[in-house]
């Protein structure tokens, strides 16, 4: 097991995505066998990629005001918001405030991409 | 997708722990493929079980003083502490404050028990 505050990880830029860095403060080099957690701050007039991918997102919002764009609307952000993104939808998250928002976001790792639930 | 407050879930007692309420805010039943996140409310004085269980936990604090009893030691918490325990380790969240110990704590599904990673 390990404790540590998030602040200990480095911030890494996304490439491509100005205004936005990433912590990666749970990965599978970790020993976490099947999801990673990360802490995304999006900047003030920033915003992350509006994107899909195959894996879901399991977010909550630790700081700041946004909005998450999505295929269905937009929906508001706040400290508190809980936030489930499935595979392949089309999502943003996009600060709309004056403060740096911070989220939580958690993904499953690559293995199991194609490891499907037994019906 | 959804969007909701941790606060719009129910806070449910956990059996035979008092001081302890959990809040399943994004469930295998919502949808999500591989793993829940709940969020623990502590209350002072109070502490979750010392046990161990097959799956790890991921989890981040958000507010309240602890610890973290393990087999190796106890460890302060604070928010914005990052805490990582591999399946089948003892461990035990105390809240040593005089507030709520609120965390969130994220675990896989059971279907995923023996699912192992293609080495």
């Amino acid at each position: 097991m390990f404790i540590k505050n998030y602040r200990e990880v480095e911030a890494q830029e996304v490439e491509g995505v100005p205004g936005v860095t990433v912590r990666w403060v749970i990965t599978e080099d970790d020993g976490a066998p099947h999801f990673a957690m990360r802490i995304f701050e999006v900047q003030p007039g920033y915003a992350t990629p509006y994107h899909p991918h195959w894996f879901e997102h399991e977010a909550f919002v630790l700081a700041g005001e946004g909005k998450l764009r999505s295929e269905t609307g937009e929906y508001p952000l706040r400290a508190g918001s809980v936030v489930f993104i499935p595979g392949d939808e089309v999502h943003q998250f996009v600060n709309t405030g004056d403060e740096v928002l911070r989220f939580i976001c958690l993904i499953p790792h690559d293995w199991l991409k194609d490891v499907k639930k037994a019906s």
